[in-house]
């Protein structure tokens, strides 16, 4: 699979292509792909009518671009906006916006286009998903975070009372346009929050992207070249993950390295955003991940303080103290845990690591070691 | 695929396999199937949880008896009702179940079991299919529609104020128990109803069906065993058609003999089922369907009049007049087929025919045909 990261250089390009059979898609990588979406999407589905998701704050930076283009292209399109924040991912919003698709009077063959971070794309897929059993799905990720991440594997859902992501679907895009010139116009700490999904694919599976990674992490904060490679490299590991496992039951739960220990530290702030977003959960839950294994004897220390020191190189929280306020005990983070929906049956799955690159899903920690593990590093 | 159809002469019981690469499941076929749904159950889904959704009605007869099965196999399950009517499927009943559902703290392996006719049936399998993104989903249909038309295809879904069922997903079941002895405690007008989906299979695609039908019908209707043929002969038409062509592109549309007429009767009574229910709306579709054949020239009066005689011999009405009250003039009821999903770009599909078990899909009919057609089927 390697050999579908094909460099565009005319175009100053990168596709990533992802390969599953039928549900098969191309994510473009570039600067200004935008401006250019209205010729893309119309390569794709000529003379389809568009139905565009966004949310109050994107629409305000690149609707207009967006639109401009669309009109360029002769594409049809209907806007429909909704609240930014999490929130939106609700069952009252997936309704007005399937209705809104509906009263648009698009047909089957047309398409839904996500313009957002990772909760419209998240909403919108999942209409995308439902409306008459299946419309087709762009998706215009405007976030570091869901240029790597939401843009592949066709995760798509909204949240209910009893948990994040619990109601959706399985749908793949048709296309994905990732603009990292957009980028530049994200909040220094919404980008950091993303970078550190970009080191994830570099741990979990990786080790020389991780040093490429160590040497190159500014030009990608900065806007070089190196920004699109990255972006790229990190999507095609997931692509690569994705395809020997589309329906998440086996090596597909690597891509969790961080998020178990990340989500409950989401949950224990009540996913307060001002304290903590889902990116920084994630650096702190890599951080634990391998302090964990190091206390498991898989690691040494050499390994775990050079994680340590490219995720604060990066300005990104590395230890459970560098969240702002109180928070709950070592028992309580095992409730949460244990009540996250990647436990099978009782028995606690960690992703562990034997060295950078080599992390390993391990169905079997026993409670009382994570209970103590989470003691220690509680201790203010 | 003819072979799949296996009587299984001890059990008294017929299956019916649906063959769809790794998405594959059979339909049983036979009476007292509902006291043995828990052994059923266990054998294909050993250990798992089930969370039952039925409504108030069909809980009052049937409940107790599952319920008793599903004790004496150690299956554990929760049961959630819902009221009885179509008005069930609608968001807020899919948000009230899809919580339940959570709430019963079921895991991705378990199921969700619907214990109903087509209303249900079409909730509970859009519930399964976005519950964590996908649970297993096992049927029990209790009426003849339901075990002829809804238990094969894996059409799932809800309504939106825009239309019916424009919200769903493609989502099979991992087994089907079709009890024919729960069909004795069907109203007759319902067991009718029914009963034009059955000849619909015989029309579409197979005319010794149709003559067996001719010939057998009232055995059907008192319940021998010609019930249990008719139900697996009619679930192995769907399962052919939908085996060719799952995700519904082309042949799937044959489905649809006498629906777009019949649909556009049901909505011009507003979905009043004391004035028409759906199979009856089907009866006099597939009339209109010959009689527009006819006018069109691809039949003879000989193949109505037969029609005719067997739908009217079953206690099926036949002509729009059967309909009691007031209807819109031809012009609405375009209006309300040019609305229909099934229109593709501005002409007009309907399935005609060339003779019995010889419909096709014609994509090009002629509006002003169609009104002319109507104007004098309306005359009272």
């Amino acid at each position: 699979m390697a050999d579908t990261l094909v460099a565009e250089q005319a175009a100053n390009r990168t596709t990533v292509q992802v390969d599953l059979g039928s549900r098969s898609y191309p994510i473009k990588i570039g600067r200004s792909l935008l401006a250019e979406a209205g010729a893309e999407i119309a390569n794709v589905l000529p003379g389809a009518r568009l139905a565009v998701v966004t949310d109050e704050t994107v629409a305000r930076f690149h609707l207009d671009a967006l639109r401009t283009s669309l009109d360029a292209a002769s594409l049809d399109h209907t806007v429909i906006t909704v609240p930014p924040g999490e929130s939106t991912k609700c069952y009252a919003e997936f309704e007005r916006v399937c209705d809104e698709v509906l009263a648009a009077r698009l047909e089957r063959g047309d398409a839904v286009v996500a313009l957002g971070g990772g909760v419209v794309g998240d909403l919108t897929g999942y209409v995308a998903a439902s409306v008459r059993r299946g419309m087709v799905f762009v998706q215009l990720p405007t976030t570091l975070l869901a240029q790597v991440d939401s843009s592949v594997g066709g995760k798509t859902g909204i949240n209910s009372r009893h948990g994040k992501n619990l109601i959706g679907a399985f749908h793949q895009p048709a296309l994905v346009l990732a603009d990292t010139g957009i980028l530049d116009t994200l909040p220094m700490r919404d980008f950091r929050a993303g970078y550190a999904e970009v080191v994830k694919y570099g741990l979990l599976g990786d080790a020389a992207f991780f040093a490429w990674l160590e040497d190159n992490w500014q030009a990608i904060f900065s806007g070089g070249p190196e920004r699109e490679e990255a972006v790229a490299r990190s999507c095609q590991a997931k692509a690569d993950v994705v395809a020997a496992d589309e329906l998440e039951s086996g090596r597909r739960a690597l891509l969790n390295l961080g998020h178990t220990f990340g989500h409950a530290l989401e949950a224990a702030v009540s996913y307060e955003t001002s304290r903590l977003v889902h990116g920084e959960g994630v650096s702190i839950g890599m951080m634990l991940a391998h302090e964990f294994s190091e206390r498991l004897g898989l690691i040494g220390p050499e390994t775990v303080e050079r994680v340590h020191k490219h995720l604060s190189d990066a300005g990104l929280p590395v230890k459970i103290q560098d969240i702002p306020g109180q928070l709950p005990p070592a028992e309580t983070f095992l409730d949460i845990i244990a009540q996250d929906k990647k436990v099978t049956r009782g028995a606690l799955t960690f992703i562990l690591t034997r060295g950078i690159g080599e992390a390993f899903v391990e169905k079997g920690v026993e409670p009382a070691l994570v209970t103590d593990f989470l003691k220690e590093k509680l201790v203010p």
